[in-house]
């Protein structure tokens, strides 16, 4: 084994788990640590803020399985705060690696800049919201502290935060014999058990329905749960935090659920079904259309990360993956599709020149340009809660739907097409969450990406209007369309008409030419049939 | 007494102590207290990210001694962590109110979005980076917590923390009896000790020296220091946290301390004394020139906020007021200010059409364009830096020079308008920090503020690049003199020439169409002697 720094340990068990770009903003604590991460091949995305990094990283993970963005102490740490909370919330695999004081110089002087209360402030607000939180401050343990810390990483799918005091950088790292972590396995028992209950239930139903939720994306088992549909014809209903989970396109595809905010024909399939199996499904607010769900739990098979329950009761150390596959063996008594319904393709009505461009109009428009070398990435507002109507077909689906934090999608697409540069972003994002982290389509720029951006400009916070406005709601109204004038690059268009919308999708598709942003002007009050279902179930909590 | 709720109770006391505007950015479980803040005449200002919001209230702070930023569970709250984390770095009375579920919603429903590990994760981040952190779910006692935390900032000018979960807001508060909080007092034998002990020093002193710094400004002490200058003819220096404690137009007034990054007159005057009366100074790295000062502890004086310290000893529970009153009573040996140096005034030399601007020349046009009515507000950076030799006479300089976190200048400018209308913010901000957070220029536009906005577009990252260079400290090179078009409000000019900046400053001077930006177009490697002085030491730290 080649001799190790701790630096160049950190950097090569980082790419040995696929990660090839790292994002970032520099800062002295951390300069020569990025130098080194060049030297080895991994080149420094630096972001306009931190935020964008934190953002970034995120999307990169959701696609590549982990993600990674590192920063100064403090003014660049803290800057991440809420993007990895996001990671936490909806079990993202981030690395956050923080440059810190070197040990020397924290002893020496007390009052280094970046600095806060002491030397453990920024550490303590990171073990709130990481499952792993270590500082790289012993020679002796660093390369198992990365080990350790990276393995909680892809175990958990959540954040992980790792401080690096800059004179510890070059020191000598002594990495363990190597030793595979071992996953944690299902009970042998529990698993036979809980699989022949099961089975049994569904086999025995009328109507069963599977209910698809985000840990399948989380943990890779895409293909797991559209064989058990193909294999046992049981139609497949998912969950905005879980679109894209299913292809959209299958026949066995019912829609999306999401409580009294689904299509009635969806809610009628999947809360009349006498058995309901949940694959992957967290009980959120947002994917119960805020606690609108009518699912009774006698009925259910629930099934997440480590545990299955069925009805009341329920099996601990039962993985998700070993339920998936041995339900996948089991001989399902035969059924056929016919009578289960499909989300119809929006029926195009050609348009007139003066049309005016609606929320609906822009998503089958969408729905029908989407092709299957991009990805689609929603900023919360209606840009995300539209897309419930929105065929993606087999596209990814990116999108922070539980913990719901504003500026996600335009850094995101920086982070999702770095990470698979086969596809192409299609960026959905409001006016108000463009005008907090819009700008990083200048980090777009500068590293040659191509995203399509969606502004939905309804002139401020339309998903809070109907909840309780007030002027707090308004924001300046920006040219979006002038943004090429100020970054010196890429290309944009207004858009007032569904004609306009034509001409301009059609104009994106021609590549090469660096971002390509449409705004849309929607007439004030436009708003999809989706938010307008949720914004009145979140009214009534807000007056509760 | 006026029957209260915990929400007017918490907004009446907000406004007892002066505060006028919230800052913030609304999102559902605020929106409510959003509502009964405007009734209660306390408006919203909504800035485009929650960290543009941040650094707003704590600039309001810094000029009226306490701001106030409001902001969503989760996504709002966990974007402020840097700008609150300054605020304590720099004892800034800044109070976080954070909306957050109600306390019924969260008993039926744990996966609320805006969630991350658990209900308390948000609280347990603040409990880092605040002085008290408070949640209101108790209506008994809510009232008292809000006295408690409101007392705590004040008097230990740190940020506080108050969380509202929404269904608290109109639930009758129960206001104790009022009592004054009894501030903390010197114990009159310490007090006299130190002084007659410091006065002696002093008086005996051949060439004593005054160092004045940064809390003196936090705790209004800025008359006091110039009345025992006065009183005294000792001369003051002062320190980058600590600029405008001091009017630098006073004769004095010495110039700016800063180790070896000093003048050199200066640094002798200061280092050759043989009685240095330290002022609320805080030995910070870069206020001690990266450690390079070299002040005899045996010979020091040095006073903060609740003790003295003479030579190797100290004095406990001596606040700095009483302090500094007792020694502006002393009867000191008459001296004359003869031979002291004071900062010249750089010279004007006529400019040619052609010569280049270079940041010398910015900051001495800047020093003459300088009137009474403005505040200068730097960014981290050769903005900030370079100010070291601007001349500020009576100005109030805003500037993060301790914690150092880039994005703060242009959102602080909004709240220091709207904390002082009769000042007028000038703006000192590099390209790279603008980035950041200078589209809260749209703030600006939206509530009618007219700040003058000098950016230092030198291409990138220019403090690092004496550090370490590498493509990180890259940035893409915005038009900034564009920003109007996107905006569709403000004036802008690009500068290349010394003539053109002159032309640009006197057009300035014309108000009433809002913010008007200059673009400084720098040459390549071009930076001020101060940062030249300040990247030789930070480059030795970072290679060490």
């Amino acid at each position: 084994m080649a001799e190790h720094t701790i630096g160049t340990y950190l950097i090569d068990q980082l790419a040995a788990h696929g990660v090839q770009h790292v994002f970032g903003v520099p800062g002295d604590y951390v300069l020569r640590f990025y130098q080194l991460l060049e030297q080895r091949g991994l080149p420094i995305i630096n972001t306009c803020d931190e935020q964008g990094a934190g953002f970034a990283a995120d999307a990169y993970a959701r696609l590549r399985g982990l993600g990674v963005v590192c920063i100064t102490y403090g003014v660049g740490g803290l800057k991440l705060t809420n993007a990895i909370a996001q990671a936490f919330a909806e079990r993202v695999p981030v690395v956050v690696i923080s440059g810190a004081p070197g040990l020397g110089e924290r002893r020496a002087h007390p009052l280094l800049h970046h600095s806060v209360r002491d030397a453990t402030s920024q550490l303590r607000v990171f073990e709130q919201i990481t499952e792993a939180a270590v500082v790289l401050d012993d020679p002796v343990t660093a390369a198992y502290e990365i080990d350790r810390a990276l393995s909680a990483a892809l175990q958990a799918k959540r954040p992980i935060y790792i401080e690096l005091p800059r004179d510890m950088l070059s020191v000598p790292a002594v990495p363990l014999l190597a030793v595979d972590p071992v996953p944690p396995a299902s009970d042998p028992g529990s698993l036979d058990e809980a699989v022949r209950e099961a089975a049994a239930r569904l086999s025995a139903a009328e109507r069963p329905v599977i209910v698809a939720g985000v840990e399948l994306h989380r943990f890779g088992h895409q293909d797991l749960v559209a064989d058990l549909a193909r294999r046992s014809n049981i139609p497949v209903a998912d969950t905005m935090l879980g679109k894209s989970v299913i292809g959209e396109h299958e026949p066995f595809y019912l829609g999306l659920y999401q409580g009294a905010m689904s299509h009635d024909e969806v809610r009628d399939y999947v809360e009349g079904s006498d058995c309901v199996l949940l694959l992957g499904v967290w009980p959120t607010d947002v994917d119960l259309g805020v606690f609108t769900a009518r699912l009774d739990p006698s009925l259910c098979i629930a099934a997440c990360d480590e545990q299955v329950s069925v009805g009341y009761h329920g099996y601990a150390r039962v993985r998700l993956a070993d339920f998936l596959i041995r339900l996948c063996a089991v001989a399902f008594p035969p059924r056929t599709l016919d009578g289960v319904p499909h989300p119809p393709v929006p029926a195009r009505t050609p348009c007139g020149p003066d049309d005016r461009i609606t929320v609906t109009e822009l998503y089958r428009q969408l729905g029908a340009f989407l092709t299957t070398d991009m990805v689609v990435i929603a900023d919360p507002g209606d840009a995300m809660f539209a897309a419930a109507d929105l065929l993606t077909g087999r596209n990814e689906f990116l999108a922070p739907s539980y913990y719901l934090s504003l500026g996600y999608a335009v850094p995101g697409a920086v982070g999702a097409q770095l990470a698979c540069p086969a596809l192409r972003p299609l960026i959905l994002v409001g006016d108000g969450a463009f005008q907090m982290t819009g700008m990083e389509l200048s980090t777009a720029a500068r590293f040659g990406l191509d995203p399509i951006v969606i502004v939905l400009n309804n002139g401020g916070y339309a998903t809070e209007r109907p909840i309780l406005d007030g002027t707090f709601n308004d924001i300046l109204p920006w040219r979006y369309s002038r943004l090429p004038e100020l970054l010196g690059a890429g290309r944009a268009v207004a858009v007032d008409t569904a004609c306009q919308l034509e001409a301009a999708l059609a104009a994106a598709r021609d590549r090469g030419r660096g971002f390509y942003l449409l705004e849309i002007r929607l007439s004030a009050g436009d708003m999809s049939p989706a938010l307008r279902r949720l914004t009145a179930q979140l009214a009534a909590q807000t007056a509760a």
